[in-house]
Formats: structure tokens, sequence, C-alpha cells
């Protein structure tokens, strides 16, 4: 580290945010990352830990454990509040009190995004989403403690749940619900069959997954069908409380009696991206991402680069893989200028494909042409998924996890 | 479960009251077993879960997972606030919410006890103890934690902790903070380096381990100042507070600067105990505990058995094998008086030895008139606790975690 250096600092140590350090790891820079938890997460695999199947720990990777090696990066715990773009300074405040700053030469933005409850904030307290580990064990305390309350109130009958939003994590979501309920839990309780609970799987659109094809949509939904998801569609939410949900479909009002609500429909900017947005004079998108320029920067600002679910180009979906693709193109762009070439492409996208796993070894999976469904789509899903979840050890866990868990009905990590 | 079959409530479902389930599982009896929590857990392992070893649901099982297959049980989740011992009924607050009432003709109390401040209650903001699954995950945050604001603040260099007492638990951590800051964190900050933490073990007595053989106490010790802990005995904690500690020793008083402390001395009964007591007028010791007739029930309520960490009986220690061999004892009594059979005899603890793992592959273990240390009490101390660990799947999960966290460097659950 030094003073005179190139230091590139980066908000965020998500996908985006950790493609970006890895790919400047031989650049003559120095790289801060400041994240405002320890840790990396693997937020494809965060709804299993939601579902009791896997620990977080399983799922997260302390970020200075993934940087070990690299000695031109720093990671700084905190939480950014604010970026003086004249300064050229980021202010960051430390869990638990105080708070720095930290000058930078350029800027990386990757802190992804919030969810987003169209305006409708007061839902939150009711209905959280998964986004992080706290989420994913707040939601798991809810859908096992569901179960818990019904065994000592009988005359109330098993529980429900609606989940709004049938994109991947909605599906998988409701998908492991099921499972919860119609095997994991299977005879454990006295006074109610916990296979009687309801699941509810709600969105607005006329398909589940609408980024996917039709056809794997149609699949998808099957199989949830066939669990027992009481799937439906054109259905809007038009109030939320802690008794239920009241939608608009195209039947008419009703309300749904659930006190388990979980939300997985929209994503919005963070408050970090809005005053960026303020600040630079940026355009945003209706949820409040910065539209960046062809190469991923901030309008007038070529120094700051935002990546992944927190800016907004081209209808570019908010999946790991766009972060990722992103990340080592900023690093790239970065390289480049130091050493004097020119300036590379505007970034392009390279669609992988898409992936959700519905239930125990069927997944479905659009690859390029293919349209996978079933223990094949499910084989491929474990095998991407592992692919890029990092350290050997979590691999081999999750592996075994995912096999034994599946199989037997213990879900240990149910523990609430 | 039928309103005229023998109900025996059990308060509690550490080994205690488990075993005594278990133990129900021909009686003629219903049995409801109340815990405050959905799980038992697994106490001697939950060190590892402070350490980042081990995740909390590999050493935490379901309740009513553990008695799915006991049809004569039914789990509630609850706190027990009060025993009306006239009207024979049990009062519990759910998580959440709402109360309700048990009616029971035996009760088993197996509630556990609290950690004892010594009077000194307002030690606890500063340095928690380890009973529960939530103190083992305050306790990883803070050690992990010290760390991180250490990076943030160069001038400060490495961070202190003291762990106060050095029985069982006060040894096994102070060894595994020395692993942490010696080799788990080796070279994943730049502005320090983490094997300068300082780790300090303080007791009164004058040896680590005191309820051990001597010369397995002198093992320990050795082993800890190899690991570079600071043990420091014959000291008394005489203050506390957010900057350190105060200490008296032979030598006199000296306030040791130190963050992060966590209290590992003396045990207390619980408010539930104690209350028991006052509306009984059951004796107890000086730690709040009941002390117990022969039989293990409380002196003129032959209907109310008392077990583990609740109850005081010629100083038997509170060790997992005294509550399992409690709960089969009170078990098999209630059986023989519903059947008709004569009294058994009174309670006798079968002591099959200590053990404590001071760091990686070492252990010491008093097993009879054998003095284990090193690598051949590790494989004592990990064969005895797989043995009693529950289901296989965890029993796996924690083996491999033992061979591969300790070789390797990566503590996956350090996240925070």
């Amino acid at each position: 580290m030094s003073e005179n250096r190139h230091r590139v600092v980066i908000v965020g140590a998500g996908f985006g945010g950790l493609y970006a350090a890895r790919a400047l790891r031989k650049a003559p820079v120095d790289v801060t990352v400041i994240n405002g938890t320890n840790h990396h997460v693997f937020e494809p695999l965060i709804y299993q830990v939601a579902a009791g199947v896997l620990s977080p720990g399983e799922v997260a990777t302390p970020v200075r454990y993934a940087l070990r090696r690299q000695r031109n990066a720093e990671v700084r715990l905190g939480w950014v509040t604010g970026v003086d773009t004249t300064a050229r300074t980021v202010t960051a405040a430390v869990p638990g009190g105080g708070s720095y700053q930290v000058r930078y030469d350029t800027l990386i933005v990757a802190a992804g995004a919030t969810g987003s409850y169209f305006g409708h904030d007061g839902y939150a307290a009711h209905a959280p989403g998964l986004k992080s580990i706290g989420d994913a064990l707040d939601i798991r305390a809810r859908v096992f403690g569901a179960f818990e309350r019904a065994e000592l109130d009988p005359g109330a009958g098993a529980p429900a749940f609606v989940v709004v939003g049938a994109g991947p994590t909605g599906v998988e979501l409701a998908g492991q619900i099921a499972e919860i309920s119609r095997r994991a839990l299977r005879g454990q309780f006295r006074h109610f069959d916990p296979a009687d609970a309801r699941v509810i799987l709600l969105d607005a659109a006329d398909r589940v997954l609408p980024t996917f094809a039709p056809a794997t949509s149609a699949k998808a939904a099957r199989r949830l069908r066939k669990l027992g998801v009481d799937v439906r569609l054109d259905t809007r939410v038009v109030d939320l409380d802690a008794t239920g949900v009241k939608v608009d479909t195209t039947a008419g009002a009703e309300h749904i009696d659930a006190t388990t609500k979980i939300w997985a429909a929209g994503v919005a900017g963070t408050s970090l991206a809005r005053r960026l947005a303020e600040d630079t004079g940026a355009p945003t998108d209706r949820a409040g991402r910065i539209l960046v320029d062809p190469d991923l920067t901030v309008p007038g600002h070529p120094e700051i680069f935002v990546l992944g679910e927190a800016m907004s180009r081209d209808g570019l979906p908010g999946v790991a893989q766009v972060a990722m693709q992103g990340g080592t193109y900023a690093g790239r762009t970065i390289t480049r200028r130091l050493t004097g070439r020119p300036n590379g492409k505007p970034f392009h996208y390279f669609d992988k494909g898409n992936m959700a796993a519905v239930s125990r070894y069927f997944a479905v999976a659009d690859i390029g042409p293919l349209h996978l469904g079933g223990f094949v789509g499910w084989l491929a899903w474990l095998g991407v998924h592992l692919f890029y979840l990092r350290g050997r050890r979590n691999k081999a866990t999750v592996a075994f996890r995912q096999l034994v868990s599946f199989v037997g009905r213990d879900r240990s990590e149910s523990a609430v």
C-alpha cells in the first residue's frame, strides 16, 4: 500500500466487487474493498439457508479469506454512507460505532440492490425479502416458527404461506416450503398434519419464471403444482398486513389468510445509488438504479464504475453472471487505462443461461437453445452452482447436503 | 394423548429433559416436553460454534425431530414462567406473544442454569457467557469483529482477549481464540499481524481445570502456554467494564486492557428454580440451585424431579453426564411408581470421566485411573463426543469438520 499508487475503492464484496478485485490483482493499483459484513455471500443459494438445508457459513466466505493472497488488496469493514465525487472520497460507517474516509482515484460501486415494495414499505415488516444471510435466518425462523405455533393452537390447523413473486427466488422458496411441509416435518406434530399447510405462490405475470422460455415456465409450474403449491398467476397484491394479503385477479378481489408471507418481487437501487445519482446528475431507471454508459461508468464520470444490480443497462437481468462479468470488465478497463493501452470494447454480457431449482432433484434451465427440466436440469444446476461456489470445503459440504438433506428428512439447520 | 393418562411435563429439552423423555417411551404416560427454542443443543460443542468451526445446526437437533417416533410424547414451544405446585400446572410464554397452561401429574424441571456473575450482573453486557447458540454467535461476532476493528485502526495494534474462568469452557475458548489468531487468520490483515493478539485466561484457582487431576491440569496449562495463551492463576476479577478487567493477584492489583471479554466462570440457578424453591420451601445451594432428595425430587414433593444443572446434590458437577443419567433415572422411577414396582435405589452418578479439548489434535481426559493428554486424548475426546451427538448426519459433518477445519485454515463459519 502506498499513498502514491492509483487507488481503486470497491464498495461491496458481492460477485461484482469480488470479481473486480480479482481482475486487478496484477494491475499497478492499491485496491480497498469496503463491505458492511466480513463475508461475501453466494446469493444463488441463500434460499437454502432460509429453508434449513444449508448453514450461513456454507454460502458465505470471509472476504479477507477470499483475497488473502492478493497483496495489493485490503479489506475494510464498513457501510458506505456517502461519496464526495469532487474530493474523491467515500465515507463509511463502522458497525458498532465510528466512521472513516477513504480517498479514491477510481471508484467501483458494486453495492447491490434492496428489495422493492413498489412504494408500500409498510409491507416489509410482514413480508421480508431475501437479500442477505440475516433475511434468510429471519425467513427460516418465520417458516419453522409457523408450524410450532400451529401445534400450540390446534383449532387453527396447519399454517398458510404466501410467496409474492414467481421469479427464481419465489419459485425456489415456494418449492422448499412445500417440501418442508410435505416431507421434512412429516410425523413430527401431534395436533395437525404439516402436509396440510397451504403454500401459495403469486405473480402479476401470466407465468412463473417470466424471464425464462415459456416451455420452461410451464415445466416449473407443473412441478410446483405437483408438490401442492397453489400457483396463482395474473394476481396482483393490493394490500398486505399481519393477517394476510389482499389480491386483485381477473376474477375480482380476494383476501388470502396467511400469517407468514415472503416478498420475492422487485428490486430497487440502494440509497447509496440514489445519492450518487443526485450528486452526479446521472439518470436512473424507474427502480432507482443508475443508467450507466456502455463502459459501465457513470455519465461524465469515467472514474466511477457501477456494477451488477446497482446499475441499469439494456435491460440486463439482476443475476450473478451480469455482476461477475461486469466486475471483470471494470478491472480490465482500469488496467488498460493505467498501462496506456487503448480503450477496449463496450461491456458485452455473455448470457450463459438461466436456472432455477424447483424441488429436490428437479430444476429447470435455459442454456442457449436447450430447455432442460427435471433430474437432468438439476444435475446442470448443481454442477454450475458448485463450480462458482468459493472454497473446496464449501463445495464439498454443499454437494453433500444436496444429496443427503434431500434423501433424508433431517433438516439439521432448522433450529430457530 | 388422553386426559386421563398420567401426564409428565418436562421443562427443558437439554440432556436431562431429552433422556427423561426417552426413558418414558414405554411408560403408561403422556409426555409433554416444553422448551424455549425448537432445538436440543449439544452443549459440549457450542464453543466450536463460537470459534467458527461448526454451524449452529451441527450442534442442534430439532426437539420434535428427536422425539418424532415416540408417540406418547408431544413437544411444545414455550418459556416456562411459573409453576403452581398446588393446582399442578405450569405456565409457559410463547416466543412472539401469548401464553398457555399445562396440567401435570409429575413435573420434571430440567431447565439448566444461567451464567453467574457473582452479584455483578453489570459485567454481562461486556463479557457474555456461553450457554446457548445465541451466546455462541454473539461471542463469534465479538471475536472476529475485534480483528476487523483492529484493521480499521492501525495504531491500536492486534486485539486482546480475556477469558474469565479456566474450567473446560474457558480452556477450550482460550485455546480456540489462540488458534484463530495464530493460524486461521494468518496473512489476512494488512495493518497488523493477528498472531500478535493477546489471549489471557484468568482463574482464581491455582490451576486450570480444577476439577481434573493435577497432572492433567498441568498438561493443559503447558499446551495453552505453548499456543501463546497467557494463563494467569490465583487471579480474581474485581472489576470489569468496556475497556478491560481489573484483577487482584498475589502481587497486587492490575488493569488488563481488553475490549473483548468472555465469562466462563460460575453458574447460577434459573429464575424458575428460584421461584420453585420459594413456593415449595425447598433449600438451595449458594448458587440458587435446588438441593434435591436422594431420588432427585424436591423435599416434600415426590412428584417434582429436578435434573442436571438445575439441581444440587453431593457436589455433582454440572456436566452432560449428570443430566443424562439423572434424566434416565427420573424416567425409570416414574415408570416404577406407575407399574406398582417398589421404589428403586437412590440416584447414583457413574463418573465416566472428564475431558477438555485444548487445541487441534490435543485434548486432556481423566478416565478413571487414566490421565490422557495430547493426540490420544483428542481421539478419545472425538470418539466420546461423536458417540453422544445426535443424528448420523451431524456425526458425519462434525467429524469431517474436526479433521478438515483444523487441517486447513478456512473457518467458513466465521462470517459475522
